[in-house]
């Protein structure tokens, strides 16, 4: 990764500043962790943004991808510890969405108030 | 502003969902309030992404533009409450890099634990 800066904050948005990787992870977050069910959420991803989103996630090392199926293969996507420390970028994205943008709906309270380890993998994920 | 759905996390992303824009607001937050000064930030911004970002944050109310010379005309920008309400995502993106991205610069702890009422604008400005 070629990073603008050394400034955490243009380096982090280097690898997620971006309309849709973010949004992937919300949707791998509540969990929806197959492609299928990933093409499926309301914000019409197309397949060639979802693939590409994907591999990025799969990259940085923000999700882990799994087989879940052999014949034909098929894939499903856990958060990493890495991915799980998004948390709270995704946390104040919703308490900015809800003061300034009218009618967003609104996320469970827990989901707004959880902690990222909430989300990390099980030992033997 | 055209929303994807309803979801707070994705319509705030459609506002600032990029590598630049919060990279600007982030520079306009620690005091370079004017386009010569924005020139100058270490990611090396284009003049055309500049004055798209500058025109957008104005567009979207985060940041208000007023004239400091009258001929030639300059303008400088501003946070709004608005924009100085994204402070707390900048902050996670912050937290996030430090601990994922080895050798970032490391922010002052008091930008690092400031309020977003710190950056709201005065009653006179």
């Amino acid at each position: 990764m070629d990073f603008r800066s050394d400034c955490p904050i243009s380096s982090t948005l280097d690898i997620i500043g971006d309309r849709w990787t973010l949004v992937v992870l919300r949707s791998i977050m509540v969990g929806k962790r197959r492609y299928g069910e990933l093409l499926e959420i309301p914000e019409r991803i197309s397949t060639n943004i979802l693939a590409d989103r994907l591999a990025l996630l799969e990259r940085e090392g923000l999700v882990r991808k799994s087989a879940y199926q052999e014949r034909p293969k098929r894939y499903e996507y856990r958060l990493t510890e890495k991915g799980a420390d998004l948390l709270p970028v995704i946390q104040a994205l919703v308490e900015w969405g809800l003061k300034h943008i009218p009618c967003r709906w609104e996320p469970p309270m827990d989901y707004r108030t959880a902690s990222p380890e909430t989300f990390y993998p099980a030992e033997d994920d």
